[in-house]
């Protein structure tokens, strides 16, 4: 009996482009999905940067406008990895063709643009999900696992931190290939949305609604050359931006986010104290998860380093043995794997457009209380 | 030939008035010294808890009154680590009487105590200082050394954080033996003078001035059981205290201090990103500093773990060799080594009860503004 | 234009049949190969066990008979990921059919059986390769490339481990589906083959030839139900086994590998002092190498902990980006794409069959030492 | 009341001799002891040199004959802290004249001297201790805590490491002041009785005895000057040595001691699995245990790294509060407060010279193995 398939088409070829890509074509090597995901079609403007794209990967054809794309009958997932000034045009159309809509990270530039992308998706009842990849690094799963069975009791404090630093030299262009991220237009804002979005999206599922912020950005570096106009400009992007938070469950919030903190390329951490216990994850070691329980007996209370790569540890059971890790490349393989599950079963995966927007209304907030020099509610 | 001799008038025999008092047993074992430091005089109220301290150390004589002490001609140094509603009363009687003075940090409960101590000191052209004993871990000497040396170059962030766990039971009584951290009027604050003072004193120091805070501040457990008094009331001193910071050159600072994070019993870290390098230390590893120099070859580039413990790091060739780790006691000693050498040298060492009245108005603007919900300028 | 493809057939459907069978899906979405690798057919006695397998990886065909799958003109590559006492015959068989042959290690039972393995790829001229997969670990890779820049200098150690804890259940059979590495008659020896054998062929390549050994080793339970026969039996494999060494290039070795060390699920580390320079490496943060280099300014030396993740590092270039970590089955990705580029280039890949008999004379030496109490040298 | 005292007689000013004038003097500060030592004469037979240390330390005299020492009416205690080819001569005298005899380790530069030093105490009846200072590091006291309550369960394995740096370079000469210990003649042995030796007291009190050993030594600079003798002369010391052991308990132990490990400045690292749980330590971070106890509930398992600092751990109620660490001079403090209070019970602190001659039973056994190239046994 042959699976029924999804027919992908792909906008973007990015570093993206190959993460989603790869998502589909391993999911169903190690997991036994209701459905057989089919790389139809990759599609960009440029057709030669495009042609080595598909052919690495396997695409059956591509297309070089995403209408065209949208329109194709043995389509059935339009998933979106083109720059973020892209997403909400081709969610709309696609949502509105009546297609399954996939959207990287964040969602919409800000959460205007995503609440037209959340009305779309849901007006048109199609499955729609966000790649907010990192809650399904098996540590980070097995955190909300923790959460969920009451391991940590009351939530004090939530901290979370996304440090990098390659845009340090004033040297570097914004804008232009590979660089869209620092640049305004298409970004939507700097780090806030880029990588904030991440501590914000994961914090939302681990640890609820926050209710106020209070923030501050920075560009450290005022002027680059763009490498689009050719012309030194002013730079529109937050460098680095940090926020206070109040939680709705009483606890407080701290973030934080930046490219200028040397020696960081992905440092992604995030911990949570509880009154009976405590976690910390580092995506720099994104294997383990830090744990300390205060059940323990006294003289031997550590914190523990779970190893997360047993049989019984989420996602873990489907790869290999334990003690051999995995990496970044699987967070999103467990996503495509659980949505198409999810498609099967008929109940959604997480996170959706509406789940997604949750993290833009916060990172609107933040930028607004940076600019207002006030706490601002969530709205 | 004999050394000229220091006595030492020692008011308080708690957690702090051990801790100097090995301090001026161990200096002159350890470091060659201009003055002998005596340990003349024990002080505090009940004459049958002091005694037992006063033996173990091998104070020569006790007082009960503090204003005796001040009053002896073999007293040199009046030396307080008494609670901190009592610094500013005794430090300015012994100032007026012409002693020299060192202090428990913080200085006084707020900035306007401490104030008035500055001024007593400086009027009297008496030797002071305050022991804010981090600054003389040989890991966080060999900081400054980098800073100062220019290892880092331009500085984006400051990140400091202190947490602990020991107040997550609502059982605790607040006040009374033991406790008076918890007790608002002796105090003067929670989290806020305890811990996020030590965060501030070491970050003036490698980082130079604030100019403006934002800050949050929060009391988990509302009410509590007054040990003094007998009854169960209001909680007035602060749990948590968070703030954001804009500093003098251009840097962001985040802080952190809490009595709520299970897991951590006194995880005093800090960490700075320069241009050129970054530096992390953390309290439960204080013989370590971790360091990233970005000029390293890019292939061998990493976070270097820096066991600090050679002859030619700070303090270390007074001690035993390379690999053989001291502890928290230490820094005291260094501390008290560096004031004796000063007194000699005609050079007071740092800080000074000015140099803590810095601290002072940072942890005010921070309590101001978590009161009036926006940024506050540091005085 | 089409690239040739070679044909894969894979003998072995369990964890080094899955292992194998992604290191040919996915080498060529990263890699620019000359060949493209095709899964022809899945080879294993069981039909029905091999049908999902074969189905999961998306083989074109099944074999129950592996001389049949040797005997077809469509596949040009022989595979073996079966268990060790099958590897010699059909080794042998898949030369004299003139097939590339590929082989997971350890390559025979014994130096005797793969000196014959040895001797029929070498007379049959076919390409050949043992899947020592830890050399292609990034961090790995990187450590030979230090050693081979001379950034370690003249060497004094060599130490490696490899700790695992998941037979110490005296309730665990020997032998049986999943258990082969329990049962002397297939596997050939216990911790020996299958866990020094990986630490004596890294340590061959980083570190050159072994003189001479003494080595001990244990078997800790005695004697166990056997799966097969149904019978408590002795128990003919080590669970644990110890040996020094000495290099031919005066160093010396100290390794150990047990199944019998709580709390280790697969913790293979390796460490090396130079004159100049240090490394260490641990299976279980296979991402990170720790390096120590003594030319570092003296009051900054530490370990370096080198996140093997940027793109000027082995292999990662074809990865992620900075700071995003890759896993255990990427090492096997590599090895496919290095032989697969080296049939392209006339230049073989290494481990040949050939340098893991080295391997094998030298866990041969160590059994013999083991029963002699005294040294032995490696033939 | 004052309490009787007890004199010290303390032979040398070295590294050692500091150490154990701060483990007298500390002692009385932290614990309540039956005895008060009282520093009354520090020997050694230069005065020149001898002066500053005494003077450093308070010492109330000196003598430069060391019998003339142990003559002295006044003196309770013979503390041997001088070379070792002194320890025979120094502690035999002194225990016939009825002194309390401590000396520093190794005891003998053999087991031969060792056992004439044994008879002589224990024919004189006279209270005696070597300072095998590391069974008093809290975390290592709290491991043998861990082994005696039965957390570990039967062991299988024990691993021990001591690794140096500090002769690698071919300059340095042997012998000579603060040399001693890579003056054969002096030492007895290389880093077999300095390093080693350290190891295997540890060992033996945490995990029983030792039958058997195989030993590999090697001196890696052959010729050196001797700054005595003022000529290059053949280096007689071993500058590393390894041995595999097995426990009468049926344990197997792997050993290794090395001045050539490059940056390791002295990391003694221990590691022992049991069936229910295993434990890691490591001197660089002296503060801590590594703790894993399969008892824990599965997806939480982890090692622990217990901080080793809070009231109910080893000795650390006697100092600061948990979370401040301290360091390795205080396991010379709590080893004398032990002895101390050990003379009071009547109940000897351990380990006795007897303790200390088994040690020296397998390093004999360890360098005659490595010259015989078979296993020994341990006398």
């Amino acid at each position: 009996m042959t699976k029924k398939t999804l027919g992908i088409g792909m906008v973007g070829y990015g570093f993206m482009g190959r993460a989603h890509s790869n998502a589909f074509a391993q999911a169903p090597h190690f997991f036994d999905l209701p459905f057989k995901p089919v790389l139809k079609a990759a599609c960009a403007r440029d057709a030669n940067k495009l042609k080595p794209f598909a052919d690495q990967w396997g695409y059956e054809s591509t297309e070089t406008d995403w209408r065209k794309l949208i329109d194709r009958k043995d389509i059935d997932i339009i998933d979106i990895a083109a720059p973020n000034n892209m997403h909400m045009e081709i969610a709309i159309a696609a949502a509105a063709a009546g297609k399954i809509v996939m959207c990287e990270k964040p969602l919409g530039r800000n959460a205007a643009e995503s609440r037209k992308m959340v009305d779309a998706v849901e007006k048109a009842k199609v499955a729609n999900m966000v790649w907010y990849n990192y809650r399904r690094i098996p540590a980070v799963t097995l955190a909300k696992q923790f959460i969920d069975e009451g391991k940590l009791g009351k939530i004090f404090h939530y901290r979370a931190k996304f440090l990098q630093d390659w845009t340090i030299s004033a040297d570097l262009p914004q804008g232009g290939q590979g660089l869209w991220r620092l640049d305004l237009g298409v970004a939507g804002s700097g780090v806030t949305g880029d990588l904030l979005a991440h501590c914000i999206d994961t914090s939302l599922w681990l640890n609820g609604g926050i209710k106020q912020v209070v923030g501050m950005t920075e560009t450290f570096i005022k002027e680059r050359h763009h490498n689009l106009t050719g012309k030194t400009e002013k730079v529109g992007i937050d460098d680095a931006s940090l926020f206070l938070a109040r939680y709705e469950n009483g606890s407080l919030g701290n973030f934080e986010a930046t490219r200028y903190a040397r020696g960081h390329k992905a440092l992604y951490t995030l911990e949570i104290n509880g009154e009976k216990a405590s976690i910390f994850w580092d995506l720099h070691d994104l294997h383990r998860l830090q744990y300390f329980d205060h059940g323990d007996e006294g003289i031997t209370r550590g914190w523990r380093s779970i190893h997360v790569t047993d049989g019984d540890h989420p996602y873990m059971g489907k790869w290999w043995v334990p003690g051999l890790q995995i990496g970044y490349e699987h967070s999103f393989i467990h996503q495509a794997a659980d949505f198409i599950q999810g498609l099967g079963d008929g109940k959604p995966a997480s996170p959706t457009f509406r789940d997604a927007l949750a993290t833009d209304l916060v990172t609107d907030a933040v930028l607004k209380s940076a600019a207002s020099k006030q706490w601002e509610n969530v709205a």
